[in-house]
């Protein structure tokens, strides 16, 4: 659910004021946002729609705009036909490095059959180093950065992409990196619920100073399905479990090789083993906000992270190349089968 | 000031714990950690040592460490030979973007005459696509992605870089872009404090699970230094003024234009103009933990932004490329000028 803290009183009246309501609740996620007390009976309804579920923009001012510039991926409504470069997508995959995410349009696009002839793909956001963009078939892959804010400009604009390209029926993935708890290293976590670094499955917002705390949840049938996808490739440990989704790599995730670290490795040891204690199976830096912004747009999410070390063992991350390499590979082989699957290809 | 929250009980408690009282006491920005009643009495002392101000590494764990990998950037200690790749550092320039530091490195190379032949210069973190580093003579340059988390990984590992290669002196510059309020643009902004959402002068930064806040104070004679450098080159209008931070550009900096919007116009105008009036004339996502670690490491540093657009008038970044390319070289220019001025080469 989603509450309002110190400003807007409650998302009924955020709804109610903005009449976003009707865009929240014909959402077949309806029951992340719905504040305590707001019965189910849209539910029926949204059962039917979502074989055509379309992006819900939560934002009544893009209406009026005559132009939209997506400034961080350096296109826009008035130089590209965003339905004809985009309509067709059904998959979007986000990661944080952009030369995973370009080989990975190569891979899905060799696993698909519908690799290119020189097998090079452009990079669609050319014109910006921000992020890096890549498409195949109904397949695009996106990088994101390192940390929240970075994948929350990502997303913000991707979200507005596929809705003025009129995408339905979307579902996307984040495929990434994380450390490990308790997990033997390049085990796969598929999330069950993003966690605060108090445990908590929920994500801070901070909206014109004042702060709203949004849901984290992720569609548990996507999960399922990833996990089952898992079990028929059957090539590596894959688990459902909580994500920690922190706003640093170091302090923030009890690491006592950074730059700053003013605790001592009990403390460290007792804060990991609190977070395995609650279910969390691995940390990474941007699930929190992927989940929350998916939830509002009413589009179907899922983050699948390998562990490249387990935490409880170390903090620094030096397996081998090759090792790291091979390890990076297996969200990208479970999602890509996973594709292959929903299209009928396996 | 260090002030603990919620769970450290305060700074004087943690550096009696780690024995780091003295490293952050010897430095000559002590006035920023001093928890309040803490007397000045090692002022003069700092004063005196402050001709070789080497960085304070805020960590009593790294000493025990045979190997120190710096993840994020494919170097390590075992690897690399610090002292000698890196000794003769003076000057650290962070931006965003990998190319823009890429353009950095080539500009600085020639106003000091220090060109390559080729006019090329290679990235030093070649191994990984997450950040780039240039170096010429005393110059690094570094890009640091978008927004704190981001930042903060670059920093921990370049702050280590730089304790390693035996570095001081140091003075670390975050050249970037920004949004302005109430400034025509591209006008550049000499931040005096970096401020949060609220307007105050603090980073609160989550180490396992609890929240301690930081002071993201800049060094006050550095700022000054830089407008007048402005001045001397008198080129482009620049102020000194306070930088709003934030966690993400759309809801957090007011925008009407992002995927999620839950406010009129009219409160984030009211929004706006509350910053302006409380002193903040720009707006960027870097700044605060900038500020915050470098004060925690004895290292001089500044903020020089260039802002694309007048916030009080819209959001979108709509100015030709050619244009926003000229901003985005003013805080190089400036910068560029006061490195060679500081060389004696002006």
């Amino acid at each position: 659910m989603v509450m309002g803290q110190t400003g807007f009183s409650n998302i009924v009246d955020i709804e109610k004021r903005f009449k976003i309501h009707q865009k929240i609740v014909s959402s077949p996620k309806v029951q992340a946002y719905m504040a305590p007390g707001v019965s189910n009976e849209k539910k029926r309804e949204d059962e039917q729609s979502s074989r055509e579920n379309s992006i819900h923009l939560c934002n009544p001012h893009l209406e009026k705009m005559k132009e939209d510039i997506l400034y961080h991926f350096a296109l826009g409504t008035g130089t590209h036909d965003f339905p004809a470069l985009f309509g067709d997508v059904k998959f979007v995959c986000v990661g944080g490095s952009p030369s995973r995410m370009k080989a990975f349009i190569a891979y899905i696009a060799e696993e698909l059959g519908l690799g290119s002839s020189g097998g090079d793909y452009p990079n669609i956001c050319a014109g910006t180093d921000r992020y890096a963009m890549y498409k195949v078939g109904p397949v695009l892959s996106v990088s994101h950065g390192m940390g929240i804010p970075s994948i929350s400009i990502m997303l913000h604009e991707l979200i507005k992409l596929l809705y003025h390209a009129k995408c339905s029926n979307i579902t996307i993935i984040r495929i990434g990196t994380s450390g490990g708890i308790g997990l033997e290293p390049g085990s796969v976590v598929i999330t069950r619920q993003s966690v605060d670094a108090t445990f908590k499955p929920q994500f801070e917002q901070v909206v014109l100073g004042k702060t709203i705390i949004r849901s984290t949840n992720l569609d548990e049938e996507l999960a399922k399905e990833l996990l089952q996808c898992s079990k028929e490739i059957n090539q590596f440990n894959t688990v459902i479990g909580n994500t920690m989704c922190t706003l640093d790599f170091y302090e923030g995730q009890g690491r006592l090789d950074g730059a700053i670290c003013l605790y001592n490795e009990e403390e460290k040891l007792q804060y990991l083993k609190e977070a395995y204690d609650s279910g969390v199976r691995n940390i990474e830096m941007e699930s929190s906000v992927f989940a929350a912004m998916c939830n509002l747009s009413g589009v179907r999410a899922a983050v699948v992270c390998v562990t490249l070390l387990n935490r409880l063992e170390g903090d620094q991350i030096s397996s081998s190349h090759d090792i790291l390499v091979e390890y990076q590979q297996r969200p990208q082989k479970l999602v890509g089968y996973f594709i292959k699957k929903s299209l009928g290809k396996v």
